[in-house]
């Protein structure tokens, strides 16, 4: 998606750690033009594809999972709530993830009622990188008895293994940008 | 707003405690049709308002917030994170917010690049309770030298009073829906 490869390379910060500030555009801060556009695509890479809803996980993938659901004839979108602590209790679906980012375990967890059985679940996420979120909303899919139909992504950091991971587990994953390389010295350099 | 008062009727659900469950719609699941229709009518009160920008706080006045800006001209949209420990960084504007409901105080940060002087910035939340959050939201767009256009609330407990003391201190304040009385015996009251 040239638009957004343009977009990070403009805005968009490396910094020291392998890490990729894109928070003026696409965390913190919105561009919902840009946003619209990324709706747009994950609509014509699953085109054809059923979906019943779509989850996410707070706090920045809710912006661009609602845009994104104006293209997916407004499915309703739940996202998943993130604990530090253990936060075991029937009315909700649990997974713990790992965030080797900042380094801490923590409990993700969705009403039950926001996932039915047979749905098909699109997951929307703006970054995948060691993939613990994605594999995290994948394994409360499943646990509702729902189908992934897929996961769109809208930065995958392809140096890290998440993406491999769960396309190994048969997850079909559309990153609308894959970044090969990137450091301080030499900028970002796309797939 | 008589879309949404059907929607809390139908949908919503009072607990004890004066608390109103809408996670089903507008909180932890989006109901994004009812989104559009909520935008529409913030556009159509602050119409001929100048808008610069939409400033929300995380999590669940994100979507809403993304979803309206569409309806004024799409501006940015930022939110502010919410931390438990103080976190005073020269990199942020920052204010300390009570939560009675979870009955924590917290601090809310926004990076300074989201917020500039002279800017008119249209303040986006879920609730008005105690009126602590959006209180929060003013003192950082005040410390930005932005000025508050005024503040769009879904839904106003308006026994409470946060309505009154902003309002009081010349915030305009538009809500949706406001609701007089809420218990498990008598349901929900409107005003």
């Amino acid at each position: 998606m040239q638009l957004l490869k343009d977009k990070i390379r403009t805005d968009g910060t490396v910094m020291p750690g392998s890490i990729l500030n894109v928070g003026s555009f696409l965390n913190q801060q919105a561009d919902v033009v840009l946003y619209n556009e990324i709706g747009r695509e994950f609509a014509r890479r699953f085109a054809g594809v059923t979906v019943d809803r779509i989850l996410t996980i707070e706090a920045s993938g809710i912006g661009v999972a609602c845009i994104t659901a104006q293209y997916f004839k407004n499915v309703p979108v739940a996202f998943a709530r993130k604990f530090r602590a253990k936060n075991i209790n029937d009315d909700f679906y649990c997974a713990e993830v790992t965030s080797y980012t900042h380094g801490v375990d923590y409990t993700i967890t969705v009403p039950r009622p926001y996932l039915l059985p047979g749905e098909s679940i699109l997951i929307i996420d703006d970054f995948l990188a060691n993939g613990c979120a994605i594999e995290g909303l994948a394994a409360i899919t499943k646990a509702a008895g729902a189908v992934i139909a897929g996961a769109g992504v809208v930065i995958e950091k392809g140096f890290q293994n998440g993406g491999k991971r769960l396309r190994d587990n048969g997850i079909r994953i559309e990153s609308l940008v894959i970044i090969d390389r990137m450091n301080v010295e030499e900028g970002i350099i796309f797939r």
